[in-house]
This record gives C-alpha cells, sequence and structure tokens, in this order.
C-alpha cells in the first residue's frame, strides 16, 4: 500500500458469529438459514426474499465471509481497510425470548470480543501500516438482548458487560427498541446508561415498511434501497420527537446508511413540527438542531448525497433554540465532516458475477467520499479513518 | 412591488371546487368534511387526523381558501405570486365509484377551467406586473378518474377532454394509477396518451405509509413530513423500475415535494439495481439517468435539500447507459435548475397563530431557493417562474 493514502476504518460491516449462525439454522420461519437445493447455503431476512424465481429464490448465499474472521481481513487488506468495527447483521436477536435473548447477548459479546481481541491468533499478515499493535485491527458493537418482555435489568447488565470487553466500543441496536419503537417509556433507562456509558449506539434498520411495494417483482431493490433508509428515518425522527435527545444530549447515536432521508427530509420536518399544535412547543430546539447532535456512516453511494449529510450537520447549529435564523449559507465550511465515518456494509453487496477482487459497493462509498466538492484531503481523511479513531477511542 | 423582483410561478396550489366539498361533506368515511362542535368545518384527510385531542382533533380547519378564488388571488398578491397553477387537492376522485369519478372529472375539469380563465370576472384587482392579460394569472391541472375498475377509453377521454381546455395544461396524479400503482400495465395506453398529449403529469402523494409512525401522539407531522414523500418516493422509483421512462422519454412528470427522498436515495437505489439479479439488466440507463427526465417542484422547506435535487438532476446525463462513470464533480454548472419550479403547497400549511399576513411555509421555500450556495439571479429567477412558464406554455 502506498505509505500516503489515508486510513481506513470500516464502521459499518457485519459478522454472524457461528453461534449466531446455528440458531438461525433452527429456525423454520423467516429470518432463517436454510440449504438450497443446489447445497448453497442462504439467509432469508426479507419477506420479499421468500419467494422469487431463479437465482435468487430463497435468499441470498451465505458462506464464510459472514463468520470466518480471516474471510473479512482478506476483504478488509483487499479494500486497504485499516480497522473495522464489526457488528452482528440484522435482524440480531429480534426473534428470541427474552430468557434467550439475554444468554444470546452475553454470549455472543464475549464471542466478538475473542473474535476481535485474539487477532492475530497466529504470526500477523497484517497489511496494515497503521498498526503497529495488530491485535487493533478488529473492534466492534456488541448485541443487547432488546425483545419485548424483557426485564430492562437484564439490558443494564448486557451494557455493564460490554463496558468491560476491551475491543467492544458500541452497542448495535435495531429500531424497534423494546417492541414499541424508539419512542418508548421503557426505553428511557437504557438511553441513560448509553448515555453514561460512552458507548457509541448503532441504529440499523431491518424491517422497511410494509405493504408499499407492490405486486411487480423487483427483487431486493425496494425493500433494500427504500424501506431500510425510511425505516431508519422514521426512527430516529420519532425519538428525536420524543425528547430523547433533549434529555440525553451526550448520547451517541451513529445512524446506518447516513440515516436514510433524514438529511433530506429535515427541513420537511422541521416545518411540519413548527405548523402542528400537537408538537410544536415539544422539543428544545428547531428539529434541524438535533442532526448536529448524532454521527453517520457515508455508506450513500454517491457524493451528492454524501455532500448533503455533511451540509445538514454542518448547519445545525444555526438552529439551536427556536429563534428564526437566516438560511445556512455554504462559505466552504465544514464542520460536518467530523461526524461522518466510511462504511461498507459487507458482507452485504458482493459484486454479482465476481469480476474483479475489489467490491464495486465499497468503491461506490469511496469515490462518494473522494467526488464530495470543496473537502479538502485533511477532510476526507476524517471521513476515510480518523473520525472513527476519535469516536471509538482506537489505539494505533 | 418592486419591479426588479422576479416573475413568481406557483406550479403547487390547491383547490376543493364547492361541487368537490359536496362530495366531501356527504361522506361519513374518511376522507370527509364535518363540522365540528365549534362550527368549524374540518376536512379529515388521514387516518392519524380521526382522533387527537383538543384543537387537533377530527382534522384540519377548511374555509373559502380552499374554493375561493378571491382567497387565492389574495394569498397571491400577499407573496407577490404572478401565476398559479391550481390541481384539486388529494385524495382526488379516488373514493369514487368508476361510473361516479368519469362524471365528476368531467365536471371537475369545467369548473377549474372556468375558475381560471373567467378571472378577473370584474374589473381587474391584479397587481401583477408580469400580466397584462390578467385572464392569465391562474392555470390549472385536471383530473382523471383514476379509480379501480374504470375503462381505459373513460381515462382516454378525460384527456381529451382537457387538451381542449385552454387553461387546463396537465393533470394530477396520486401513486395509486387505477388501483395497483404507476408500475401497473393497465397504465400503459394511459401513459401513452400523456406522453403524446405534451401535458405536464403532476404526481403528488396522499397515503403515506402503514403501521410505521408507533404509539406516540406527533400530530400529523410523521405522516405529512415522512409519509408523503416516502409515498412518492416508492410510487417513482416502481415506476422507474417498471420501465415506464425507457418507453415513454417524453412524458412530463412533475414530482411533489421535490420528488420526496428519491433524489437523496437515487444512488443507493443505482447500487442495488446493479446488485440484484432480477433487475440489474432491465433498464436501458443507471437508475440516476431517469432523475434528469423529471420535474420538481421547489418543496423542500431549506436550501441544502433543494441543492440536492438540483445537483441529483445536474448530473444525470454522465449516467447515460450503463458505462462507469466517474463521479459527477460540482464545477458550478447548474443544469439541473431548469427542472425545478417554486411551489407553496397553499392553503394547508397556514400560520397556527395568524400572525403577520406572510405565510412562514411560502417564505421558507423561498428562502431555499435564496438560499442555494453558487446558483446565479439567471438561476434562482429560473426556478421561482421562468421554467413553468416555459413547461406549461403560460402566455405572459
Amino acid at each position: 500500500m502506498a505509505s500516503s493514502r489515508s486510513l481506513l476504518v470500516d464502521c459499518h460491516t457485519h459478522i454472524y458469529p457461528p453461534s449466531y449462525m446455528d440458531l438461525m439454522r433452527k429456525r423454520t420461519e423467516i429470518p432463517r438459514v436454510h440449504t438450497a437445493p443446489d447445497g448453497q447455503e442462504k439467509v432469508i431476512l426479507l419477506k420479499e426474499e421468500a419467494h422469487g424465481d431463479g437465482s435468487n429464490s430463497q435468499g441470498r448465499p451465505v458462506g464464510p465471509q459472514y463468520w470466518d474472521r480471516a474471510e473479512k481481513i482478506k476483504f478488509m487488506d483487499t479494500h486497504g481497510i485499516d480497522v473495522s468495527i464489526v457488528s452482528l447483521a440484522n435482524p440480531w436477536l429480534d426473534f428470541l425470548t427474552p430468557d434467550e435473548a439475554v444468554k444470546a447477548a452475553r454470549d455472543l459479546n464475549l464471542d466478538i470480543q475473542q473474535y476481535c481481541s485474539t487477532y492475530p491468533s497466529e504470526a500477523s499478515t497484517s497489511s496494515s501500516q497503521f498498526s503497529p499493535q495488530t491485535s487493533n485491527r478488529l473492534f466492534a458493537f456488541g448485541s443487547l438482548p432488546l425483545v419485548p418482555g424483557v426485564e430492562t435489568s437484564k439490558v443494564l447488565e448486557a451494557i455493564e458487560q460490554i463496558k468491560s470487553l476491551s475491543h467492544v466500543r458500541g452497542v448495535v441496536m435495531g429500531t424497534r427498541g423494546v417492541g414499541k419503537g424508539l419512542d418508548d417509556e421503557a426505553m428511557e433507562p437504557i438511553w441513560k446508561a448509553l448515555a453514561d456509558s460512552g458507548l457509541v449506539v448503532f441504529v440499523h434498520p431491518h424491517y422497511g415498511v410494509e405493504g408499499a411495494f407492490g405486486e411487480q417483482d423487483n427483487g431486493h431493490v425496494l425493500a433494500l434501497a427504500l424501506g431500510f433508509p425510511f425505516e431508519t428515518t422514521i426512527a430516529i425522527a420519532r425519538l428525536i420527537l420524543y425528547g430523547v435527545l433533549d434529555r440525553y444530549p451526550t448520547l451517541r447515536l451513529l445512524l446506518a446508511h447516513s440515516a436514510g432521508a433524514l438529511p433530506a427530509l429535515s427541513s420537511r420536518l422541521s416545518s411540519c413540527v413548527v405548523h402542528d399544535p400537537t408538537v410544536k412547543d415539544r422539543l428544545q430546539h428547531d428539529f434541524r438542531y438535533y442532526l448536529g447532535q448524532m454521527w453517520y456512516d457515508a455508506v450513500t453511494y454517491g457524493p451528492e448525497e454524501l455532500a448533503l449529510t455533511e451540509r445538514v450537520v454542518s448547519r445545525a447549529d444555526k438552529y439551536e433554540g427556536k429563534d428564526e435564523h437566516l438560511a445556512y449559507v455554504d462559505r466552504g465550511v465544514f464542520p460536518g465532516v467530523d461526524r461522518i465515518m466510511f462504511g461498507t456494509d459487507h458482507p452485504f453487496f458482493p459484486p454479482l458475477d465476481g469480476e474483479g477482487t475489489r467490491w464495486k459497493s465499497v468503491d461506490e462509498n469511496l469515490d462518494a467520499i473522494a467526488g464530495v466538492a470543496g473537502w479538502s484531503g485533511t477532510e476526507r481523511s476524517k471521513v476515510m479513518g480518523r473520525n472513527a479513531v476519535e469516536l471509538f477511542g482506537i489505539e494505533l
């Protein structure tokens, strides 16, 4: 690798540890892992995947890239990724009973700590120039037993466990909380503990939206390209409207897929709030202010979209309080870049035809960072890795 | 008015003609108009409005601003709007039987033609400097009887009727087509007729998304700020994936609320398409190309969001065909401004406290146009009115 390149940290990269694969293989309903007639194991996560035709039928191929650490490192080396912060992929523990989820979270957190902290298990094969401590190429988000009916104390115990694990620096979380979403009184002690912990909370979608995609067969496109970002957008809008960021301003939320459609609809949300008698006096600030309190991955696939994320974060402090403010004017200052971090969504979106060794989906996101108009080299290097080093406290 | 200001044309402004109000008053189910205990007539359009408390209960106040032309002109004069292109507000004719819808469309198209063409009915009170022909301050989108079970020939007859009406320059359309959405074989002859007609098709949401907004009372905020744009985004993504813009490249679609989340998710859509075996070979161009084939209102409420709409249209021609292209680099050239047009969404989003005479929601959208970084005065004047003059063939 060229020594002049930027440190590259992947904040959005998933695994299914072997124990999790076993949980999914045992299931007969979605989500599940099954062996297709051709002998290929496939994971069915979405209802849309339970039918279909030809190569697209019955889910997506699932193989060692989901659980084999050597495959993750190989992917990282191919793309020049120095450090990955891995997280359990959706649907996490959502399908388990409370007791099962509590046990599974505890075991998976130990698994993922071992996955990260014992690398390399043999003589170093690391090709990173930035990691003299080669044990520091892998970090993780832990899992919480967030299922309906779980005792709050069990969730708080999981947070305590995670705080004790050297390589687990955050938690991954879906949008349902303990069943009613992230705008639920039952989540309050959990938000408080997470805010106090300093852990990064990676909010990620799984369920999409219901009954909106019609009768034509569009494969996974609409569920993944629209359902996922819509789910995240709704969940975070609800969280903000419930006052969670007013009460816990130190909460560190990292939003998957650059928060979906939240940046593009944040001024519309602001306007709808001030025009609605039910909501207009509820929040301490203009809705747009809260976008500056959160972090975003750079998984947008295009530079114009990524630029929007940066601009809505950059303008956020103009909207402190509820006074009228002049529109933000772009003067070539980009404070929002401090809140955005490269991600790949590995091992999802592999090349369809296996062409080359680099993944198109990864290059799209690298090109997006390279293509944002106006950013300096320093700003791009923050997004590529320096921001993650700071946020997760990564020791290089 | 200052003579140096730009011509201002409002392409997104709604009416409920008296005959439509009567249809809504007769109904006992949503959508309906009823008289609240305080004597105020209210319209209930969304399920979220059928409950609620206090001033927010049982819908939104509906009054002469919905049907009285003098009120529309007064609103236009207050905000310096020279020309309005009015459209029937949602939910249009969706709740009628085919026979009822055919008759209602025919009558409403005559009503709206009269509404526009007979102004001023008495001595001119126009304050516009741009309309020596004062009969040309109002134009319209007509209505089509797009309901399940309607005969295609009846829809085509409505298109013929509209073509014969001097002040009706387009049609307003929801996202359900004749029941199954805009990606429906039954829509093909209708798309063909609309493409051949040169009429502008204003696509507007009404239904939002189902079951996603949780248990907290957030008034109308989530349904309007998120459900509406999500519905439009899904509808147009489905239309593109069905190949409608490949088959009818001359179709002139104008997308409400700047196409919702479509600009922000267009690169994600592109990436999901090329990674999906079901869809990857279906379209003639990269998904992003099609964004350059459509028109957008400027109803974004913020300059950064509006800039994104312009940028994704500006970059569209880079994505002709399916070759790899370098990321679009912003060089201060803004061809996308030709496709964006000012709108107000009047008479929705009135000031809550009646303060002042100008509407905050209108000023937010004017400020958005004024605040986009990089646009010249010429570019802003296109968005404010010149584009609409050209697209709708308005004679000044």
